[in-house]
């Protein structure tokens, strides 16, 4: 009766499930992290991305402090429905705590990994207090 | 002093990492799946995608039956080292094994998911027994 779309989700047993956010313009793979059933009702209710921080343990709000919101443009789920997948246009171009666009800056290049992109604002500037 | 590429990702307990497959061309996402040290060395070595399988317990030569392989153009690590991202080209163009090309199929509308990418070829001819 009540199968709604969160219970078509197969959840981790830590009621989790991994979400991909990629741009929905370019198709960049920004990043990816973990979301609940709150989160994802969230994500969905605010069309922004809200995720849940596995080492906070807490609803994370995506650019709650840098401001690098990630609106909503499509929820996708894939095939064996333990994945979920985020179009988002991510404001300020910055997905990546590192400053960086995306969080997939590193290549496998002759056995070593080599990053190849480059950070865009300083994290400092992202997370720091403001100054005074 | 051994310190290699493997050695710098973050494995979870079970010594596993997910992989996403993005179509290196389109920037379609294609599918996420596992990999041990082992599938990723293969990966690596083969230039095609050897993915771990859970289910099965076994290494997964992707298109071992299907005949659609994934060949490498690129493999990327994030911030965390606990994500994967593979750059392939899609051989045969069908990654999913409903016969869609990407397992992201279906997308939530109006609080249901909705299936939006057609199935390109049945199922039973990319896996069944060639006919007699």
């Amino acid at each position: 009766m009540n199968n709604t779309y969160l219970d078509q989700i197969n959840w981790t047993e830590d009621g989790l499930i991994p979400a991909i956010a990629q741009d929905f313009e370019t198709g960049e793979v920004l990043m990816v992290a973990w979301m609940n059933r709150q989160s994802l009702t969230l994500t969905v209710a605010e069309q922004r991305a809200v995720y849940w921080s596995r080492s906070r343990q807490k609803l994370w709000r995506k650019g709650e402090e840098s401001g690098n919101v990630q609106r909503i443009k499509d929820i996708l789920l894939d095939c064996d429905e333990d994945v979920l997948m985020l179009k988002v246009e991510q404001i300020g171009d910055i997905a990546c705590h590192t400053g960086r666009r995306s969080c997939f800056f590193r290549s496998l290049r002759d056995g070593e990994w080599e990053t190849i992109a480059p950070v865009i604002t300083d994290p400092e500037q992202l997370y720091g207090k403001p100054s005074t």
